[in-house]
């Protein structure tokens, strides 16, 4: 069987015309954010919108929750579609619901968003106590039920911290090194050490804000870092999580940044002047581009086997061996 | 492979020595009560500490979801635990809910315990006006992805609506003949005339209120009633409910009956004297007098084969035919 094309992580506002492009671009499986400062009930209502998709387009994409459904999505030409959290929002108080939402179908969550959590802290807090006492607990729970711990939001020492405690490996699902644009969002050369000794995957964002020079962000720079990056942490680590918003108003751009927990704007990783989602470089506009990159990783150097692990294969691997309860 | 044993109803104040009776007893498979009046959260809630039982007894009991796991508890001597509603309020006014509950495992549903629900008419109302528009609804979404409609607590009109509405067979899981015992929660010969006719499933109920004669009713009088019920409606539509509600304290009673829609006590099938759990007959104290039942139908005339069909066989056909999408 060929490789899969995986994109670990995408937050479009989705339709049939975004499902039908993930098709005609070839993506076999898509990790899709469905919370970022929901309950659990309101998290459920975004499964159920979901679950209406799937009733009524069966033909482009079904609901995964294990790596199996990623060949049955080749086998059949559809995407199969994983749920994750940014924030661990959903689980509310309460342990017991990482088994409820494993159940019904989520695979990864973020232990922090930007702020502080009750698990862990964000990136744009000034102070990072490192995991709480109810994070190490959520830790241990979410690797037996085989839920992925994600840190692409979470501050450095927190990160650091869920890598050591997990006795599975984690994964920062879309974030780029620090030493390739220093941004906030962006990870420390310790942290993808650590992350990717330990077993962990990286995913790179395609997001303009993680991008050197942003939207105007070149194919050849953008590959030139993973390049680096396969030399630095080994590419059997690496995948891609573009953090696509395809199709999103704004004001869903303010809703992540600012949710509930503040009566003032917070402008994140955007400005005042600036204040929206940033427009996407011109070699990758959607799902149908995804050809550009493999195109761009060949010219970087990378064999075809190398550019297959990179655009899926690794993620598969990485599904095969968290997705299920720790034996 | 020899039939099972499966008791189609359940409220127990469940803990490990009722599972480890459950085990002494023989059963296979047991379909739980998981709520009466909660929401969806707090039903949710209610799996969790189910969760915490399969995970800390995994010797004893695991989750049931599709027949395949009663054969699975067969063969490694355990008990498969299936969930249900006897009332429709964690659906709450939500469609949606319908799929939700299904991937958390739940397999039965009544449209109504004794009050008017939004779906459909409990028996206890002077009134029944049959199905409503979201009651017609519900019985459609439940056919498609699964979950069988339940009328045990439900008035003629509407169950007699759901018998017509749904494409596929429904149950009543515990009651019992109304020539029998004539309780208003026990079933007139049309309305089981009608559901066997159309292949549903009838639980007998060992609920002392639904029983000639209550607590001193015996077992002669009971499996004389079953095998007039095998002439009447066919062998193969009969099985178990035995709606056991063992080490129960009052208060769970007054839960069931009053919920939070009555500031007065509503004593339901008991009474001012009588408030509480009735006690269970001698010959059916709890799950290690299956033997009884057993004994008792081959001396009102059953043969192995007929018996084996009414203590779980039959259970296990609707459960392969009943739980899974519609195709």
């Amino acid at each position: 069987m060929t490789a899969p094309l995986i994109d670990n992580l995408q937050y479009c506002n989705f339709s049939p015309e975004i499902f039908a492009q993930l098709r005609a671009g070839g993506v076999d499986a898509v990790h899709v954010t469905i919370a970022y400062h929901e309950s659990f009930r309101e998290m459920v209502a975004n499964l159920e919108r979901w679950n209406r998709w799937f009733e009524t387009h069966p033909d482009l994409i079904f609901k995964g929750s294990t790596a199996e459904d990623v060949r049955r999505a080749q086998a059949s030409r559809r995407t199969a579609v994983f749920f994750g959290f940014q924030n661990p929002s959903p689980i509310e108080d309460d342990i017991g619901l990482i088994e409820i939402c494993h159940q019904l179908g989520i695979r990864f969550m973020q232990l922090s968003y930007n702020n502080q959590s009750l698990l862990a802290t964000g990136c744009y807090e000034a102070e990072d106590p490192g995991l709480t006492r109810f994070g190490k607990q959520a830790v241990a729970e979410m690797n037996r039920v085989g839920m992925v711990i994600d840190m692409s939001h979470s501050a450095d020492r927190s990160t650091l911290e869920a890598i050591d405690a997990s006795a599975r490996p984690i994964a920062i699902t879309h974030a780029n090194p620090h030493w390739w644009h220093p941004a906030l969002r962006n990870k420390s050369d310790e942290v993808l050490k650590s992350l990717t000794l330990r077993g962990g995957m990286l995913g790179f964002s395609l997001y303009p804000h993680h991008l050197r020079g942003g939207t105007s962000c070149t194919l050849e720079s953008f590959c030139a870092m993973i390049a680096e990056a396969a030399e630095r942490y080994g590419v059997a680590h690496l995948g891609i999580g573009s953090d696509l918003c395809q199709d999103q108003p704004d004001s869903v751009v303010e809703w992540m940044r600012v949710g509930r927990w503040s009566k003032q704007m917070d402008y994140g990783e955007g400005s005042a002047a600036a204040p929206g989602f940033p427009a996407m470089p011109e070699w990758f506009r959607d799902n149908r581009d995804w050809g550009n990159l493999r195109a761009g990783l060949a010219a970087a150097g990378f064999d075809n086997g190398e550019i297959d692990d990179v655009m899926g294969a690794n993620w598969l691997r990485f599904y095969d061996e968290n997705f299920g309860a720790l034996a």
